[in-house]
């Protein structure tokens, strides 16, 4: 059953708008085990969208299409679908009597452009004859058009409450592809692709997809078929032998983010933890404090842009600055333990670096950053060298101090330094 | 000269990943006077793209594809275009010895996945021979493809400085668009809507556009034509009559941010800040140091999640929480001036709240925020109410932070709280 979406308009091909339709329906079909071939996304013009929706009634049985239903002038999907189908624009009197009642439901003024909403192709079933929203179905030779509104809630609305159902009456997936999703940090993408050149081979019915997301990787895992059990083996079978190569460099699954999965590890370990932030700024707070419920482990951060604030607060030694550079490895252990001691917490954790694009030197280029974790008694640190700018290295810094005490907690020892 | 972009990657078509690139492409060529006709997003299938690739040669000139070129073995952009151009899949070994080089260069590991990148169909020039990112163009028949990464950020980079001068150096565009960017925090759409209603018809010249971005909105004037003067005349009557509406609400134009506003402003008074935050748990820290040279202006900034962290860091009276709560009128004061003090800065910004979803009462609903500012020896503080998910009270909170800042540096009236 090829399916393909089609989405309208102009401020989505003029880079002002990001389209959330195409994604969201991608999405939505796909969990019914309907994988959309296509999303073609167009302005409102006549000759492109008569085109785009002529090719499409010629090669897919489901065309969702998002758009161009309002009132107002530039709103030309009906007329144009009426041309391009070759189904005449009519004045459909139930739906202009169900626009009306509406108005009047809402509370609303009567406009004359409302009626504009009423002309349709003829043929066109509304899609929510119960409700509010404009949207209408088409059937056309072995196609299925499903016209939805632009307005992201309401198109999501009509997919799952009217569209889905409408296609499963009609089709029953064989096989719903089913996912799972492990995330990984450390590892560069040819290094990931080096290890998986076997598996592929090796675990035929499953498909992996990689997508980098920045300072990340993520690994997709599909299987499809029909029975459930089966496909959970082979999910279970490949996950398996995934974390057996990659290990700890798998950081979470699913849903799950860096943040989330160190606040789990400090919870079920009833640990609490502390942060001295210097290049990063707060950031590793701020991820830390998105999670709901941090304030359980989450104890305070102190935010030591200046030299001054790290003598002042954390107790760094004025010396260890003048002698190594508030970018060393002997302050950041200073300001480890510094932090972990003022907020007595168990773990004290701290940064500091150069972010850029000013600061850098032959011997500490932009990107030199220091990590420092005190807990149980130690004090271990590190030094890496992340490229890009300002925002990645802050972004990278944050990543790999979180992923040293998710790696602490866990037993695993800490991504190699230089 | 028709234009179009297409986008590759499994992900995008299966909801996974909204797309970034198909945006920016559309938003680039338009800056350039070339509007695209379409956006085409498939997946990684040698059947849909084989033929969308086939169709857009036959009626386009320039042709910007996305994705798919990477080492792992579901790239497979470069040997699907060489057959469906016919365009036969060589070893580029001078492609082969600059991807060697650049490895070296990074004191990156060889790793033999990386070859398979040197494998371009015949014909094919490197778009940046002097660089480290892959990215090539090919020539067929009238058409002009340029094959770009999908990494967001190597792909913007590559269109900027390799795709949009290689285009202009074939086509001269007549009539190119040119736009300004208005930023407006602390109004809703409707509210702007409102405002512009009459302007729209007074300014027949002028097309304005209208995009969200949370919490801000973004306000576009576009101005087309021949003569730079006139348009620029035309642009600058816009701005302001749009400036003389919304005054103080106005906070940056173009590609300036709250963030670096605020900062110039600082910078520009000689003032410095320092910054105690509860909900926002670092995020206003790490937007102030997001900026470069921020270290000018930003002293300190403590995190202070914890009660206890409020009393002993911050010099916050124990009495003080107790009888009002930590998140109360009085505590932000507290705050705000422990850390002025503490920090001896010229300004100190603090704000406490319920950043939910937890935590919220019938008194003091999810949401709520108090924002706190000790500058000059007065102490200003307000209550706000924000909704949304922990996220975006967040962000909220710390934009409506720096905009008090913002406008108690420039003379303006603070936004109203309840």
């Amino acid at each position: 059953m090829q399916t393909e979406i089609i989405i309208i308009g102009n401020e989505l091909i003029s880079g002002k708008t990001r389209d959330l339709n195409g994604w969201y329906a991608s999405g939505c079909l796909l969990s019914h085990g309907l994988e959309a071939s296509e999303i073609r996304t167009v302005g409102d013009n006549y000759d492109t969208l008569s085109s785009v929706l002529k090719s499409a009634v010629k090669r897919s049985h489901f065309i969702i299409v998002t758009g161009g239903l309002g009132p107002t002038e530039d709103d030309l999907t009906a007329e144009i679908a009426s041309r391009a189908l070759d189904m005449p624009l009519i004045l459909d009197q139930a739906v202009l009597d169900h626009i009306k009642n509406t108005t009047k439901k809402l509370a609303l003024n009567w406009s004359a452009s409302l009626e504009k909403l009423a002309w349709l192709p003829k043929g066109a079933k509304m899609l929510d004859p119960q409700g509010e929203m404009c949207g209408f179905s088409l059937s056309k030779g072995d196609s299925l058009l499903y016209f939805l509104p632009g307005v992201p809630e309401q198109m999501r609305e009509l997919m799952n409450r009217c569209v889905i159902p409408d296609i499963l009456r009609r089709y029953k997936p064989a096989a719903v592809p089913r996912h799972r999703i492990l995330k990984v940090y450390g590892l560069s993408e040819s290094r990931i692709s080096d290890v998986f050149k076997g598996l592929t081979a090796e675990l035929k019915k499953v498909m992996f997809g990689f997508y980098p997301s920045f300072p990340e990787n993520h690994i997709t895992i599909t299987v499809r078929g029909k029975d459930d059990t089966e496909i959970e083996r082979e999910l279970d079978r490949a996950e398996k032998k995934i974390r057996h190569l990659l290990g700890p460099y798998i950081f979470a699954s699913g849903d799950e983010i860096m943040e989330s999965v160190v606040g789990e590890a400090l919870k079920e370990r009833k640990m609490t933890i502390s942060v001295a932030e210097s290049c990063t700024g707060g950031l590793i707070g701020h991820r830390l404090t998105s999670v709901s419920g941090s304030s359980l482990y989450f104890e305070r951060g102190l935010i030591v842009y200046s030299n001054l604030s790290k003598v002042e607060m954390l107790g760094v030694m004025e010396n260890t600055i003048d002698s190594y550079g508030a970018v060393s490895d002997q302050v950041v252990r200073e300001m480890a333990v510094g932090v972990k001691k003022i907020a007595k917490t168990d773990m004290g954790l701290a940064v500091t670096g150069i972010a850029g694009p000013l600061g850098g030197s032959e011997d500490k280029p932009v990107g030199t950053v220091f990590i420092g974790l005190a807990v149980d008694g130690e004090i271990y640190s590190g030094k890496y060298c992340f490229s890009g700018d300002r925002d990645k290295v802050k972004h990278n810094t944050s990543e790999m101090a979180l992923d040293w005490v998710r790696r602490y907690l866990n037993g695993y020892p800490f991504i190699p330094g230089i």
